[in-house]
């Protein structure tokens, strides 16, 4: 059965790294059929759209998506897409690689970010030349549902290595926002309790004081929208920066694969940029679409490069993209 | 002139650190009116009212308040208080000190955090068994008003050390919040641009990036409400935990003092607690009232017990929280 990746690798180094991760990818022994498509701030400036309607459509009948990065437009294009794909779920792992130079290098966690609503749904009004608002939204349903996927996570062992049966901490800010953050809090604990996982809670303004502080009390992290995304990000920072981290969004029936990083405009199209993360993501991919063996070798093969084979700018290296991705296919 | 000058010590460490705090104000040439009244888990398990309006009405009226910590009900008293005198900012400096363990040593900057708004207007609805929603409110007005004190802070020098004129970063979420925190991004650098005050920007994810990454490169950053209670919280985990970092809510014609730390129930009532935060605070209102030289003169003393006086358990140490206050008295 040969699975139908669509490919839009956007602006600046995604341009470079996401064709490193279809290297690796076509260097397995699984049947893909690549599909290219356009997104970002190149087909903006030519055709007046960001995200063609093309593309969105592409995306939403693959099997999955593999994304590098947008420039500016960047909102414009990842938002529909993780509509497209129809993804509840952000799936980003944060973890310290030997050899690579960390803040934290203990850290170890990976975050479950809801995707779909919080200050994302954006309902947004100009109310007087003085006042704006924006509408904040959360619902059981995709709390629960984000608190279900992060059960069977934890279930079948995906949280960081050693951390499998220990359950999830939800951060979250209901102490503020009572009745938001306060529903989505209650309902991911009592999925939590139903299904018999262990689950402790953060306010998130102290788990961004306790995490550089000691990330290795941490595991699997649910958050709501918005705390997911500067969390995460906070993670980015402890490991050494967003050079490696992949993340996944994750649907019912589709998903889509991105570099946290963005289009790193200052070394776009130099041939320098690290495509460690993409290949990352290309990791996380296959294992979405059932080929946990080989997802496992890429990892594998990441982590020696990592740790012995030759490196970017971003780490201290001089090595190329090329040359990185060249020795993580001789390790396949 | 005689400063009237309000103080509630609260739960938990607050009973312990706010005292050593008021010693430390009493020991200076200044003339004080301390007049104490109750806020917290106690006062509100004995009267049903976390925040009397007794104390409301005395933090109100004085010339300043010094606060140390409430539990379970933090929210309910420190949200109304920040009302109570009127506060539009909070400053919340994080520095690393010589000699204090910290992640990132090279830490020192500032947060200048909008106070008034936000989600912590907190407009929340219930709008059926599924749905709550939050409505985040931004303000030209007050976007402004933060700016402005954020410029003269600048101009003043009250930056960090060796930044003064280095004017100042705006961390938002703009590109999502394109409506709301697409004012507040736009007011604070209209503001900047009329004053002649240098002023970038950063997303707030990023932001959460670069922080623990280089620290050396930021100086004073002006937030939004939740934005800047985040983040400084992250800079907390940075300098070594929130025992040593104080803060000041600042109105047009009073202002509330409190350390950033909670009530540490796990140390409360040992006299064991890190009274470092508390009296930093107490040196922040001295240098409210005008008292700039005493201020410093607090300052320099914490400086120097920090780096070889006696230190409390938090600091790796074995001092009472009375041993370290001593120490600070010794050297005023
Ligand atoms: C580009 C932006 C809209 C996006 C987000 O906020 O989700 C990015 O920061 C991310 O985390 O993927
Ligand atoms: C207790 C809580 C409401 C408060 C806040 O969110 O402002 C606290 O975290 C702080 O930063 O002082």
């Amino acid at each position: 059965m040969s699975h139908e990746v669509v490919v839009i690798e956007g602006d600046g180094i995604g341009r470079e790294v996401v064709p490193a991760a279809v290297e690796v990818l076509e260097a397995l022994p699984v049947d893909f059929e690549f599909v290219k498509a356009e997104a970002g701030d190149a087909v903006q400036e030519a055709t007046g759209e960001a995200l063609p309607a093309e593309t969105y459509d592409l995306a939403a009948d693959a099997d999955a998506t593999l994304f590098g990065a947008a420039g500016e437009t960047a909102a414009d294009v990842i938002l529909p897409l993780r509509e497209a794909v129809d993804s509840f779920v952000n799936v980003r792992p944060a973890k310290a690689y030997p050899g690579v130079d960390a803040v934290r290098p203990e850290t170890d966690v990976v975050f479950l970010r809801e995707n779909t609503e919080g200050v994302y749904a954006g309902h947004e009004d100009r109310l007087s030349d003085d006042l704006s608002t924006l509408t904040r939204v959360v619902t059981s349903s995709a709390s629960r549902e984000l608190a279900e996927f992060a059960c069977e996570f934890v279930e079948d062992g995906r949280g960081p290595a050693g951390d499998s049966d220990e359950g999830f901490t939800v951060a979250h800010k209901a102490n503020v926002m009572r009745e938001t953050d306060g529903r989505f809090r209650e309902e991911v604990l009592a999925v939590a309790e139903e299904r018999g996982v262990d689950a402790d809670e953060e306010l998130m303004d102290a788990f961004a004081t306790k995490l550089p502080l000691d990330p290795s009390q941490y595991g699997v992290i649910v958050c709501p929208n918005l705390a997911g995304d500067v969390l995460s990000d906070l993670a980015a920072g402890l490991v050494g920066g967003l050079g490696l981290l992949p993340s996944a969004n994750v649907g019912h029936d589709n998903a889509l694969f991105e570099p946290v990083h963005g289009t790193a405009p200052d070394i776009a199209g130099e041939g320098i940029a690290n495509p460690t993360a993409a290949i990352l993501s290309a990791a996380m991919l296959l294992e979405y679409l059932g080929h946990v063996e080989e997802g496992q070798q890429v990892r594998d093969a990441v982590e020696g490069v990592l740790s012995d084979g030759p490196r970017t700018g971003d780490l201290g290296g001089g090595a190329t993209t090329d040359e990185v991705t060249a020795a993580v296919l001789d390790r396949l």
